[in-house]
């Protein structure tokens, strides 16, 4: 299987490497190598029939900033112009028009080639549009890494509890808020959490995106769209952020033997992202930077998953979940 | 697909009403019912080769305590003489010698047929012979409710996690010892809370089974097998129960943020159940009768799975779970 990578930060480059630390897995597993055939920053791409040595890619990614030696100015037109079996997308997110991500996955699926993402833009706003494109043609779409990281959801919910109704969802789905909020459990103010957060570099130098509930927000989306079969998008959903919250408020939670968490609530009917009281105790009450969801349905009740958030290797590690599923009902299957 | 049920007991029967509530399912998504051509008690079966109705056979199980009308000596001579697809064994528990489970679920792969089990005594004694027969004869053998019940477990960390290194599970594997060690947290002593527990149903009149870590090891077992690819059984297991946890050494734990819980411990090298102090606020320091699990893997790290870990409905959602799977594979695939 041969596999093109649009977008090579540091997603991108954690993929390449787990790729190459899984050689022998795929060997055994399929008699077939996973071939990385290129990969594409936003002004370079590097593409060789062949294959190309993925460690060899992201040398001289940090050598040189760049991935690739020829330079571009359209992304379609470089996917035009290559082979390739998988894409996997991981440019950068634009929840506003989907940026390069949506136009490399709406032709990698119309040129009938499967393709994994964890891009939420694309998926935030234009989910209905290209599941629809998927099937016409065919093709295999799968994103587990876009809610999570590498805390298992999509393909737990779809594939595992398929069969049950899954009633709702309720999620922990931004580290950087409740690292924030944890710390604010332990009496720091809402200024200086974020702060720390930014030092650690869980926070961006801009935290909007987080801190107001945007990037839960966009998770919340794919859950609905990917789980409960619903066509919503980003606009759709009913968005709290942290920023209001006092220190008194939680030192009135804690009085009550309670934490604030930002919680993204997704059912047939309810698309929601708010701070939330939790008890302490409860799955949802957890501290630090690691995602959570409840999950709820009709036979198997309530199924508590969590995992790592974000980060290189754990985002690529949900990527891998993925490519193994369709090259084992590609290859195997 | 014709399944014959071994076992009518709560699961047997929460799993005939399971398949009766879900037809509308497998008409849309196979075009094609999920027939019960019959079920198995200890002494009594039934069979239709047409199909029997689910609820039907719940009902004169109840009013009767037989499912069938046809006594039987010799549970192989019945699967003999009928015919199905799949076998769903769910008869009682015998870890010293695997039961009658052992002969079904034996003599169902050497026929060719599917099984799911959720009976721990077989896999905990024979793993490696059952895994070995179902190669043999092209046929599936899954047991994801063997583990934990409605707890996501065996198959995501066969499936969903495939590709990755699995370095260790720790889990809460018996809700019963669980019950009793988050009452003794509270103050009680052990025996007022095994008392309690068995006025809630939790726990058998001879608890000996869940206190002495027994059911704990067994499912241990079965996790080292299946996700470690060892070959153990259920004396290789170095087993401590709860019996002899102090309220002194609770109030001791306590006076340093932890709790103490029945903890399974499996790796490559590692197989033990036995009482271990957590951080409170850990995942593995969970109240209450939910089972829980952390698996540490190469790329994703720590994931963290908790749910019901028995009941009648539970149970049978795992059972579907496998169902729903080999279907997909043999009627979709």
């Amino acid at each position: 299987m041969r596999i093109f990578i649009c977008g090579f930060g540091t997603v991108g480059q954690g993929f390449a490497e787990v790729i190459a630390s899984r050689r022998d897995f795929f060997d055994k597993r399929y008699g077939e190598r996973a071939i990385i055939v290129g990969a594409m920053d936003s002004r370079t791409y590097a593409y060789d029939p062949e294959g190309c040595d993925p460690l060899g890619l992201v040398e001289r990614k940090k050598a040189t900033g760049r991935v690739g030696e020829t330079e571009y100015t359209d992304s379609v037109e470089v996917l035009k112009g290559i082979e390739y079996d998988i894409l996997v997308e991981v440019s950068p997110t634009n929840v506003e028009t989907g940026g390069v991500g949506l136009l490399n996955i709406r032709h990698a699926l119309e040129s009938e080639k499967d393709v994994i993402t964890v891009n939420k833009g694309p998926l935030a706003l234009k989910f209905r549009e290209l599941i629809e494109l998927a099937k016409a043609n065919s093709c295999k779409f799968r994103f587990e890494g876009s809610v999570g990281g590498a805390m298992p959801i999509i393909n737990l919910c779809r594939e595992n509890l398929r069969g049950e109704s899954i009633m709702s969802i309720r999620g922990i789905l931004n580290g950087t808020c409740n690292f924030i909020l944890s710390k604010m459990d332990k009496g720091q103010p809402f200024e200086q959490a974020l702060k720390e957060a930014q030092q650690m570099g869980y926070a961006e130098t801009d935290p909007t995106n987080d801190i107001e509930g945007y990037d839960s927000a966009c998770k919340a989306v794919i859950l609905a769209n990917s789980i409960f079969g619903r066509d919503v998008t980003f606009k759709d959903v009913k968005i709290t952020g942290i920023t209001s919250i006092t220190e008194e408020a939680i030192a009135m939670a804690a009085t009550r033997n309670m934490v604030i968490r930002l919680i993204a609530e997704i059912s047939d009917t309810k698309l929601e992202v708010a701070p939330r009281l939790i008890p302490k105790g409860h799955p949802l009450g957890i501290t630090g930077t690691m995602n959570t969801a409840q999950i709820v349905s009709d036979l198997a009740g309530p199924v508590t998953v969590s995992g790592r958030g974000a980060g290189r290797i754990e985002t690529a590690s949900a990527i891998l979940s993925d490519l193994v599923a369709i090259m084992d009902e590609r290859v195997v299957g």
